[in-house]
């Protein structure tokens, strides 16, 4: 374990994050890190990736710690490295070390923990090996699976409220992963000329994000065929009329997530029925982007990006009728299946291990409209709030060949003028959006996204 | 999931596989492939990767499943695809699909296993969904941390047994993670004059293989402190006079792996020091080659490569003494404190899951020597046998600085020489190597290991 030295004082900045906490919450709070989860045996494990909630207040990637939060006071339980493990990984830094770079007032062993757990409360990690602890430590069921319940239910709630919104140090890291995310991207286009592979131009991207030390915040997707949502394959050949999704994004050493999505054209040229789609994304991308201030909800940028994807499509003569009526009946839905963005912060859906509880406004719940149905952000947004903004157009076979889904919107698609855009299987256009007092900021902004200047970065 | 087509049947080499299990077995057998392990949260998981054994006798990576193999019968358990999944991961084979690709006797859904499950032996998974499964299935504990017990061990034992030596359709997707984790490697070397960091270098390194559409078989080692036996950081800044040692392998799809070290100086040219060193950790490695045949103790290979060590460091007057009396004392371990391999196949360390169950000859265990101690593999060498061949040289403080270490030493090691060899802090060279009815060969004796070669590839 590196400890990293930051600009400013990584121990100043989580002081202010446990006070804002010891406001909300009375009771103690113990936070695991977690453990390695084995591949395919134990000493084969996946790379270490600590809990979020234990990096948010912890700022330091450590395995097999936990601490303990309490009016502000923090407490640090680890064990100091082993000497085998010293022979096996080198020097690492001592407890005591980690705990003066955090500003823990206290540090023990791990095995002191049990003498602290009355009347905590905690949240549950994703490894076996430490939900497994919790729960018996705690004596109760800490489990993944089911979201946090009694008075873990006010510890998630409170945790919820403060990472809604990012602090400076949060954005130093989230604006570092936003330019890694950007470079990757800028030479996955670059690389895509000399690819016959998606796999080559996934290399090229994630190599720009291992080179930088980061990690991918979730498995790529870089597919021709991005009509598949959730593509994770990577076999396809790229052939010259195709157009290649790719969504990738960097994870700092910290946590710290980007999530970006871009759209090109393997030939470095769109056709003329590719571009038309493209721009119709574009413009619900663009125009989701000028709607974000403070006070706005985002369901209705969602609904925003639904409507002028559903105009678009009117003026391609795809759709048929009022765009506000298409909407209103979920159309758009049947090309635009998922919602516009969610919460980005240390998950690349930030705090999704609680379930709804930090998407969703307190008293809100999933609407069962196809249209709605899998938004994953509804809030009014306020400023530090950071989201993404990631409208597409997809053929998804499962979806247009349903006969049901066929008649019930037989009327309003011109399944002719459709048939002409079968080039275009999947677009997708994906920036991160800060909410500022005074509107947005794209974190991602140095990436552009206009057809013609994606055509030049592909190159020939 | 893919289904790969393969240029020799897949059905006839699992049939094959299954008859002689059935020859060891007489219990119904059954084994899970597993599931995603969660990163972050639940829907945010690591790469997927099945169980080996499963792979063994299924050949596919199916998520999720199980076989059930009884007198050479193959039973598949699996769900087809639901609408939604199609939505969200596109068109998947169907159940039968697959069974027909593995030639199933048998498909079912998963619900039905628990009606076959009556006298089953089992090998538990990694993953605690997985596990938890099957212990609740079986109506005991099937844990991945604790050895096989019952009749579980004798499973174990069988496959173990079968496992150890190779067919030809594992060689030819072993063979294929070799070419790739040599290409790796050379892209590596190559990469070094631009690169700034570690981190770099494993980029490039990466990158070959996830262009191939592989995947590494573990977290590669590319790091300036190779005296630092698993150093999985790479922040460190390559200076001249840096050695850089790579220990970084490919899995094909299948999930078959490579596993090689190369050890090159960051500016292309070895020092006087570094090259006589590495002259010594070749001359190791060479012998051990030469030595591999039918018959012969894993162990004397191991022995062989510490006396090898043991003479070299003797002419370059960094112990005095006779080499095998050094070899005795376990002299050779303050400087080659690992084992000189390990089984190689559908794991890096092939089996390991099994504990040594695989690695050791049924009757014998781990010395308590510590130049002994830490070999992963002490069986006589048998035709199809996939071995590495990893000789090393480390300075690690712990144990040269260690008081008693030193001391026990002292009259054997002229420290004040040793100092001479300060740029040395870690060489290692490693291929895998497979024995052959005549001998052995070297599956990644593509990738040169010559000094003078090296410091070519490197270029400057
Ligand atoms: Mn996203
Ligand atoms: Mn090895």
């Amino acid at each position: 374990m590196l400890i990293p030295q930051t600009s400013t004082s990584l121990a100043d900045c989580l002081r202010l994050r446990r006070q804002k906490l010891a406001n909300l919450i009375k009771f103690p709070v113990i936070l695991w890190s977690g453990t390695n989860s084995p591949r395919n045996f134990p000493a084969n494990p996946f790379p270490f990736r600590a809990n979020s909630h234990f990096l948010y207040f912890a700022g330091l990637p450590l395995p097999n710690a936990a601490i303990r939060l309490e009016g502000g006071k923090l407490e640090l339980f680890m064990d100091d490295p082993s000497p085998s493990s010293t022979l096996w990984h080198g020097e690492m830094p001592t407890r005591n070390e980690i705990a003066q770079k955090i500003g823990a007032d206290v540090a023990r062993p791990m095995t002191e923990l049990e003498s602290w757990i009355e009347d905590a409360v905690t949240l549950a990690v994703q490894d076996a090996a430490t939900w497994t602890q919790q729960s018996q430590l705690l004596n109760r069921w800490v489990l993944p699976q089911s979201p946090p319940q009694g008075i873990d239910l006010d510890l998630a709630k409170a945790i919820a409220s403060i990472r809604l919104t990012h602090d400076e140090a949060a954005l130093t890291e989230l604006r570092k992963a936003a330019a890694v995310t950007v470079e990757a991207h800028k030479v996955g286009m670059a690389a895509t000329p000399q690819a016959k592979l998606e796999a080559e131009v996934r290399a090229a991207m994630e190599g720009v994000i291992i080179a930088h030390n980061m990690t991918t915040s979730y498995n790529s997707i870089v597919t021709v065929h991005g009509e598949v949502l959730h593509n994770e394959h990577y076999h396809h050949p790229l052939q010259p009329g195709d157009l290649l999704l790719a969504d990738v994004g960097a994870e700092t050493e910290m946590g710290w997530a980007g999530d970006v999505t871009r759209t090109w054209p393997v030939s470095g040229k769109f056709s003329s029925t590719q571009r038309d789609i493209y721009n119709v994304v574009l413009a619900a991308h663009d125009a989701c982007i000028a709607k974000i201030q403070p006070g706005v909800e985002y369901e209705d940028i969602h609904l925003l990006a639904a409507t002028v994807i559903a105009e678009g499509l009117v003026e391609l003569g795809i759709f048929q009728g009022n765009p506000q009526y298409l909407v209103e009946m979920d159309a758009h839905a049947l090309f635009f299946p998922h919602g516009i963005g969610h919460l980005l912060g240390l998950d690349v859906h930030d705090m999704e291990d609680l379930g709804d509880l930090a998407g969703y406004e307190e008293g809100r719940k999933r609407s069962d409209r196809f249209g709605l149905s899998y938004l994953r952000l509804n809030r009014p947004l306020r400023p530090g709030m950071l989201v993404t903004i990631e409208p597409g157009f997809y053929q998804v076979p499962a979806i247009l060949n349903d006969a049901n889904v066929r008649s019930k919107y037989q009327n309003v698609v011109n399944w002719q003028r459709l048939s002409e855009f079968a080039d275009v299987r999947g677009i997708r256009l994906e920036d991160d959006v800060l909410v500022t007092a005074e509107g947005s900021e794209v974190l991602t902004a140095a990436l552009p996204n206009d057809a013609d200047t994606i055509e030049n970065l592909v190159g020939r």
